[in-house]
């Protein structure tokens, strides 16, 4: 697959990057953000953080407003932050045109409903078809980690523990941690995955959490800003520590007075995301 | 004068905070974000940085994308980031709506041509009725440092060049050095200050640096990327060397291979400028 360059700028001595290229899976021209620090080429690679974003949020977002790059030159890893859907002509949108579903809400699931189905394979392309491209075209050894914010935190999560194995850790900021009972995830659900609630299942990280074997669980950490607008509404991580006690895993949730749902927030905590995520990449 | 409270975020400890407010000197209403670091109040004051920035900008894009908040926190340095021009109902702008003159292009002088004079009296905000505004409102110690990116650069150099003592340090990112000759100064002073270019003098950052005694002139940090698209055609840093030459007066410009305009380049740099700055004001 080629991949086609639309930006290149240095940065704290290495390189940020969009490209746009043909996805498969979700059937149109998808973006992505790539972050190579310093140092890093086929003789020398590096693993990768994947970031997933949240809510009307697209591959720049995190790049431009996180301040990752100074800790992750310094740690040696890669970044890739994709776009939070699928995009472009012939994409159906919410028709009502909210913020909290369709374009630039893909919830990371594959979608089963029409006219959805068609392109909003999020869950697949983050998974699959986007790993494999950037193995295909950048210095990666092979090593991943995935984190993400709210809509993208909860991304960061099912698919962690949907994947034992293959991401040495994964953490979250501020994540939606049970889509099946709250208002976001059961708009999107709803509409990407129909009326029956069993299929939601597969995409809800408390439910996936509570029989997750103990011993295959990758390490996990959660940030939240206990000044979030949406804790009581939307995020619920109390249930996420319940799923974990239910199942005998370790989960290490850090509670932050007077922080809210923003950039601001994250880029408070992404160094100690990042030297969470090196502990298990290297 | 009373401030009106527009956003509140906590981020690294700290506070980032957006207020508006009635402007006299500019006639309108007025945005500007700041940054009160941990621990700073009334019985524990800090110096201000003022950073301005470039075309197009608003307060908010430096507070968004510097990521200036975690060395700014560990240096206890308050940051104040206005707007790049008066806006609002009533406020002209350029006819032709392009992105260099008018709205978001104050060019941080006092505009004498209709029918700009009106409101664009950004010099006199910036050096006057701002500082006083946060001194009479937040714990600031009275010391204070400027600066700023690209036209918010030459609004940086021109400000800390005009008021010898005032500011105890300046730095810029890609700085408009010579806007007496280049298309964007020529183009700004023309609609703002006229036709007579003796008049616009008192503007370009070459012209005063060239006649500041060594003795009076604050210590000076330029930061240039070398793959910036406007190098050539409008910052032109080599200028500002030869005045700082035929001055005798020390200036430290760093010229950062393959670095653009963005903020890529300074949030890259600025943690360095932030600690040039402490130097002075601490």
């Amino acid at each position: 697959m080629s991949l086609e360059l639309i930006a290149n700028n240095k940065v704290h001595g290495g390189w940020h990057k969009r490209y746009s290229h043909k996805s498969t899976v979700n059937n149109c021209t998808m973006t992505f953000a790539i972050f190579l620090p310093p140092g890093v080429d086929e003789t020398a690679k590096a693993p990768v953080l994947y970031w997933l974003s949240g809510l009307t949020c697209t591959d720049e977002n995190f790049m431009q407003k996180a301040a990752a790059f100074k800790t992750a030159a310094e740690l040696g890893i890669i970044l890739v932050a994709p776009d939070t859907s699928p995009r472009g002509e012939g994409v159906a949108d919410d028709p009502e045109g909210s913020y909290d579903f369709g374009l630039g809400a893909g919830f990371y699931v594959n979608a089963t409903e029409e006219p959805y189905k068609q392109h909003y394979q999020m869950y697949d392309y983050i998974c699959t078809e986007l790993p494999a491209l950037i193995d295909e075209h950048f210095p990666s050894n092979g090593k991943k980690a995935i984190s993400g914010h709210s809509m993208g935190g909860h991304g960061a999560l099912v698919i962690g523990l949907r994947n034992l194995g293959q991401y040495t850790s994964v953490s979250a900021f501020a994540p939606i941690t049970n889509p099946l009972n709250c208002p976001w995830g059961e708009k999107a659900f709803s509409g990407y995955l129909g009326k029956d609630r069993e299929s939601w299942k597969a995409y809800d990280s408390c439910e996936l959490l509570s029989h997750t074997p103990a011993d295959k669980c990758p390490p996990l950490l959660v940030s939240q800003g206990m000044s979030d607008n949406f804790l009581e509404s939307q995020l619920r991580p109390e249930r996420l520590v319940a799923a974990a006690e239910q199942a005998d895993v370790s989960l290490c949730l850090e509670q932050h007075p007077g922080y809210d749902h923003s950039y601001f927030f994250i880029s408070s905590f992404i160094d100690q995301h990042l030297r969470f995520h090196a502990q298990y990449l290297s």
